[in-house]
């Protein structure tokens, strides 16, 4: 057994990502202790019974106390009010970081409470799936997935990797990044394509000319694929818009902008611009495949779903 | 072996709805000959080189000849010349069906060029990746979608049951609609979708306050979900917009509404009006999921991708 990286590491929030840490500390053998904190008690009875970490604890200062590592995953919009409760418990030295979609607001809303002699680097392991809380975590999560830290001005080095360290240990490659263009890139990559998903969503439920069950049949032909991303967790992506509103809003203007041109090209039969766009996209997904970052079957190698009369064969 | 359906049939286009009927007709015996047609040479051979059909022509006229069932499958804006073309080779008593993904523009194309004594019968196999050509088809991609029929006025019962009967066979389950609602529809759950997507993939190709390698590295947080659709087929889809104008404009205004409503809403910070439209639209995939319209398995159920060095293990 190698020597752990942290004697203690403490995880404040147990949802997707912090169950997903959860199961990948303990394959990889990165602490000594996990300590598992959430304010919901039926979650946390949850997560004992899972077997997420080795102490449970209502409180967060109670998880963090003696805590080297401290990884805060809750909605964006909570990062206050727990850094204000688990400030007077940090250890001096210990290393404190997050899981958020945004960082400007987590960090005007986390740093004022840091103590001195405590290191905040506030992270974002970009991955995810549609589902959340402590049943949807699992070990791969991170894996060929990308940890994006944010070094604060005065960052101590040595914290910093060994942060780095640690999320290449979980299988993230990490880069850092400011906090203001993380917001900018996110709000594009992320941001936008959830509000866009829920909006698509809302938009055909709302429809009076064409039924609720006709949208259901025929959803395999495109609309199924927005659903996934407008299942997400309405908490989180409702703290996310009010957190990173003015990146979100930039992306909106441009998107709506482009939009509008394609519907004036559509409006006035303009084919040759249609086909130009239609094809300068297939390029993306090429490249995003080719990095490894999406997989190379055909419908994202969805399993079909038979008949129930065919299933019994 | 079982008596096929119909003697011979004709596939006029060979991509991915002509090649998948092919192995789909083959598997279940459907008929005694396959003559498959399309116009690029190429193509052509790469379907007898895949043994898709039994017999292979450029000219498509020569693959209807004595046909029972005609199935046209090619953008829809090549619709009408096909059916020119076709027309004086069509058998009296032969099935005309189509599977476009417009139903208006193809009736006003191909009807005029039908001949007496033919019956042609639209129809929409709602199905579909987001590959196409010749290699990309595979038996399966009917099974448990529907395909929608659309039965002109004084259509012969007895054809359209038999076509019905085809698609059963198949493994789709078959509906029927009038020409307008099927385009209403359609542009609800398969066009706006695939507009959405383009479009939201060429504003991020277009930024340039974040790279291309961004938008690809982090595309796994929401992004690459819209690359799927903006990958398909750039003449199928650029035919689809010049075709289906009318309603996919009015789905595209309300569309632009609710976003507008949405862009407000993150701009005033009104948190509540966001958690309601995200609590909303997360019943809509349940609901796809329990009519067996998508897999209930997280992220689609998409191969995690390793590192390659883990990968070596």
């Amino acid at each position: 057994m190698r020597q752990p990286m942290f004697e203690k590491i403490a995880l404040v929030g147990i949802g997707l990502i912090g169950s997903s840490l959860a199961h990948v500390i303990a394959r990889e053998g990165l602490a000594g202790h996990v300590a598992v904190s959430t304010r919901s008690p039926g979650t946390l009875a949850r997560a004992r019974e899972l077997g997420l970490g080795d102490s449970w604890h209502e409180n967060a200062a109670d998880a963090v106390s003696e805590a080297d590592l401290v990884i805060v995953s809750v909605p964006v919009g909570a990062s206050g009010p727990v850094a204000e409760a688990i400030s007077p418990s940090l250890k001096p030295g210990a290393i404190v970081t997050d899981a958020g979609s945004t960082k400007k607001s987590v960090i005007s809303d986390m740093s004022p409470h840091i103590p001195d002699g405590v290191h905040f680097i506030p992270g974002h392991p970009i991955a995810g799936t549609e589902r959340s809380g402590p049943d949807a975590g699992f070990a791969d999560l991170f894996e060929n997935r990308w940890c994006i830290l944010i070094p604060l001005p005065g960052t101590d080095a040595g914290a910093l990797e060994k942060l780095s360290n640690f999320w290449q240990a979980c299988g993230s490659n990490v880069d850092t990044m400011d906090p203001d263009h993380h917001d900018l890139v996110l709000a594009i990559v992320s941001h936008l394509p959830h509000i866009i998903a829920y909006n698509i969503v809302g938009t055909a439920d709302d429809l009076e000319s064409v039924t609720k069950s006709e949208v259901i049949k025929y959803s395999a032909s495109g609309f199924r694929d927005f659903t996934r991303l407008a299942a997400s967790d309405p908490t989180m992506w409702r703290d996310v818009c009010l957190s990173n509103k003015d990146a979100i809003l930039e992306m909106l203007a441009r998107f709506s902008e482009d939009l509008s041109s394609l519907q004036r090209a559509i409006r006035w039969g303009d084919g040759e611009k249609l086909f130009d766009l239609f094809t300068r996209t297939r390029e993306v997904r090429r490249s995003i495949i080719e990095a490894g970052q999406e997989t190379d079957t055909p419908d994202f190698g969805r399993q079909a779903v038979l008949h129930p009369e065919h299933a019994k064969d």
